[in-house]
């Protein structure tokens, strides 16, 4: 596998293109499209939570099939808690892009990103549609990565390519996401391009996989939204033969580039979280079963005070361990070791004389690692955060305004 | 029942003592005894964090038989993740403490609150500790209540006065809370004293009932701590019959009692939250059953989206509804009402015209009240909480330092 320039139009027979709507304040790019010459198979994982805004239910109800051939995405409003209105709109959205397209309404995914309970400014969305679409091309990813950032201070996009059956095979990806993070499945946006030739039921798995590793573990603030979606298309052509059988070799390698893809994106959002100077990183090695190792690291990544130490570089390794022991999986503390970085700060459950100096090091490190090993089995979990910073109150104090 | 003068010395027959131990940095109060001449029916509830302190076993252990006299409790140093050297600095808190006052020490119960992983300063502590037996006076309670306080601003305490069979019967606390607050039971400290004569089992009921409407229904940010507890000394001293059946009228009338005390003491210490400008008071109406309003109510108050946007003053109701929904409570969001204050912000899920100066108004109370109706059964519950401000950062990023 090797990374390769560009994202969602690198696959072969990808265009896409991103515009100004005019639905943000400030004149940025905010409605973005992503279309195939061919259609797609496609799948998508969305938020959990209860509260969600229409475009999920519809781009689910789109993806019943699974099949699709665009995407058609805004920012600066998210059309949740906006009853009918936001339904229809939603609708809207979806049949406008399926006309200029010349596809069907059913194969175009609605994604929207930004404020809660405000109707959309429909007339500059469809404008921004016109445009987008006018647009298409495969230089437009950029604008398209653009086009689908809220707070984000930066566009999330990467490529790949890896041969199967000795064919180039491409996968793309942009994603958002900065604030109200903390997927379970997923607080961000993410769009997923691919050449190769799948069937619907090893796409799937093959996005719900890759996505449990990456996105489902990172968390800016424990806020779970609305609006949250990671989609994936794969149009066929770059000519393999199909892959069905998820335990064949090719979908190891597949899987192997889906996974290396969505990590990088997610480290990228937690980076990229509001505020945030740094990326924690926390391991969680030897528990005895996987879920314990996942829901410990989860809880100490989203740890206000852990994330508010590391913002200060204060080596307090205390509240790693109250909220590995709040998370809810059961352990031992009396054989637990912590690192910060490279260096012990307890063992078997006891603090340990440390050199402030070299914890202090490992503070100022772009990014925090810290490691909890558990000494009970061989299971590991890896999620990824950010430090809680004065900014991240300040952007979240005056989000509307 | 009336407020009345005082605290933990208000019932009859309690002593109470703060003093410098020279624990914590700054020469603050950091050592209480709480002491009561008679022997005490006695209760507790505890952390349920995996990781806690020794205190918090030992004080479990010395409480089994239901019987206590006197609480020795510390600030400045948790003595949680300290091993086997934490367990006897405990034992020789306790043992100190009981040889002092000449009672055993199994009737001394033990609290520590502040840094975790750091050894005790027993020199200091026990030091500490035979100043304080020396100076226990009935006018030794607002020293008590300083002297558990960590980051919190101010000393939190009330008493309360019934008429139970004729007789006046005296309730008082102190509490502690500021940070690392997400009870479940319970990330505080609180002591509870009072001269009726109740049973062991309905003082454990009376205990848990409180405090299940009280301080577990508070979060400051969501890290549930390594070493809190809610102990309730009863002494009998008030001379009425026996309380022993929790039907009866007394058992209520003390509910109600303890009820006020402890939820007088929870929104104190949520008002208190490190950094916090203003209380926030999330009431969850009309749910279809009590656990979908509590789980819920809890949700939103702790939510740090929300938090920081009443810090801003910003009417950003859908996160409110965005908490609503990732709570884990199963409630239909096209009935839900949300309230700012009296301004009704959304109707039926959907967001309504407001007045922005009205929210504003609203955002601007010392105390915020969120109402959310889920207009599907009867059921209420209420949540406090605080702000996210700058200073919470500030406070959590150099705790150690």
């Amino acid at each position: 596998m090797q990374v390769i320039e560009g994202s969602i139009t690198a696959p072969k027979g990808f265009m896409a293109a991103g515009v100004c709507g005019e639905i943000k304040k400030k004149g940025k790019k905010d409605v973005a499209i992503i279309y195939s010459q061919e259609k797609c198979v496609a799948a998508g994982v969305f938020t959990t939570n209860v509260v969600r805004a229409a475009c999920v239910d519809i781009s689910k109800a789109h993806l019943a099939d699974g099949v699709a051939q665009a995407i058609v995405a805004n920012s600066g409003n998210a059309n949740a808690c906006t009853g009918e209105q936001g339904e229809k709109d939603t609708i809207a959205m979806a049949t406008l892009t399926a006309e200029l397209l010349g596809i069907k309404p059913q194969d175009v995914v609605v994604a929207s990103t930004g404020v809660i309970g405000v109707n959309m400014p429909m007339d500059k969305v469809e404008a921004g549609i016109k445009e987008a679409v006018a647009n298409l091309s495969v230089d437009g990813a950029d604008c398209a990565a653009e086009a689908i950032m809220t707070t984000d201070t930066e566009p999330k996009q990467i490529a790949v390519e890896v041969e199967i059956q000795g064919k180039p095979v491409r996968i793309g990806a942009i994603a958002k996401g900065s604030g109200m993070i903390h997927p379970n499945m997923a607080t961000m946006l993410a769009f997923i391009t691919t050449d190769v030739n799948i069937s619907n039921k090893c796409l799937e798995k093959l996005l719900k996989e890759s996505v449990d590793v990456s996105y489902n573990m990172i968390s800016v603030d424990r806020d779970t939204s609305t609006n949250d979606m990671a989609i994936v298309l794969a149009n066929g052509l770059a000519g393999n033969e199909l892959i069905d059988d998820d335990n064949s070799h090719e979908y190891q390698v597949l899987k192997e580039a889906f996974v290396f893809v969505n990590t990088y994106l997610a480290k990228l959002i937690a980076r990229d979280g509001e505020g945030a100077t740094r990326l924690i990183e926390v391991r969680i090695k030897n528990a005895d079963d996987y879920n314990t190792a996942r829901v410990m690291a989860r809880s100490i990544v989203s740890s206000n005070l852990t994330k508010a130490a590391v913002f200060g570089e204060d080596a307090n390794w205390g509240r790693i361990l109250a909220a590995a022991g709040y998370s809810g999986a059961l352990f031992d503390p009396n054989k637990v070791d912590v690192y910060l970085g490279t260096v012990k700060m307890a063992a078997n459950g006891v603090g340990l004389d440390f050199d402030e100096e070299q914890a202090q090091e490992a503070l100022k490190q772009e990014t925090v690692l810290i490691t909890v090993d558990l000494k009970a089995g061989s299971y590991e979990a890896i999620a990824w955060g950010c430090d809680l910073s004065y900014d991240y109150v300040r952007i979240n104090a005056s989000y509307r305004t």
